[in-house]
């Protein structure tokens, strides 16, 4: 029996519902829908890195990168990303942000599915991830 | 060579189109997208457990723990849930009654993504699963 | 360690970002979102394989299998569809297209989720694909 394991960055909020913020069960580590949010304490409402797409991008990046790194996995073990953004027209804007943030990675990209969505409030992209470790 | 095997629970009945309900290769086990369809019979049309969101919710809860059991698996194995909403507005009532259906869940919760988009129909809600098992 | 490797078949154009068409780790094998552009060369903008949904659905498939097959898999080895349409009132053209893509399938069809967003151009669909092998 392999242990279904919770993964909560000291930089994330609890959950607003009983999901975690990552898994790691086996080999499998997924990490739940990111947001911009900036890092908060317990108790302290959720506030997102600020108003633009290149603002909220980095922070999500960089809460998914803590949950894949409290789970003992690196952006190279992530073999999907899912994104979700708001407006058809970000695509290229997002894209180079993107880049940008993944210009130092050694290995293979991981494979990405890009859709529009609706998210709630001013967020402007949400991203999950699938990394496969060992 | 490891069998893909389909998972039909008696309670659904045949897909729209060439998919199965859900499919178990080796330790993973995939859930497709489930709503809040009742339990139906071959030949009847397949109708909602009612237009409220509540309802939905819980029918497709219990929609798709018909798919893990038949594949040998149970909520405990699930690491990753995906929510098709089609209001961002019913974001709170429905962390309200997921909170409620996983009140007894005794190991980590999954993780999960929501999301907004369309769906067919007077459908409210959709969800799938992946777990692993073993 | 298990190597993590890029699936980029000759048919596909680079991706627009950083990521890869498809990626391979250990028994996993995850096609990143594939959309109805025709096969192109290095240079050339890609091109929808018609107007219309069956057109670009035929060729999205047809661009995930040559992920798949390039990736060591075939149709038989996927565990998970996504399909991602732009209009709610294509879900039965789209299955009939789809169950007639997969008609000579011998296992278990894949499991599916079927949601409506936006997507770029004139794009009607996209798709991206889970696998299994071994």
């Amino acid at each position: 029996m392999t242990d279904k394991i919770a993964i909560t960055p000291a930089t994330h909020t609890a959950p607003p519902a009983k999901f975690s913020h990552g898994v790691r069960k086996g080999n499998i580590l997924q990490v739940a829908g990111q947001v911009g949010f900036r890092p908060a304490s317990a108790g302290e409402e959720p506030v997102p890195a600020g108003p633009t797409l290149r603002e909220q991008t980095l922070q999500t990046l960089a809460n998914v990168r803590s949950v894949l790194e409290e789970g003992g996995a690196t952006w190279e073990d992530v073999v999907m990303v899912r994104v979700y953004l708001t407006d058809p027209g970000s695509f290229e804007e997002f894209n180079r942000v993107y880049d940008e943030y993944f210009a130092d990675l050694k290995g293979a990209p991981a494979a990405r599915t890009t859709v529009y969505v609706g998210l709630p409030g001013d967020l402007l992209v949400e991203m999950d991830a699938l990394a496969v470790l060992g």
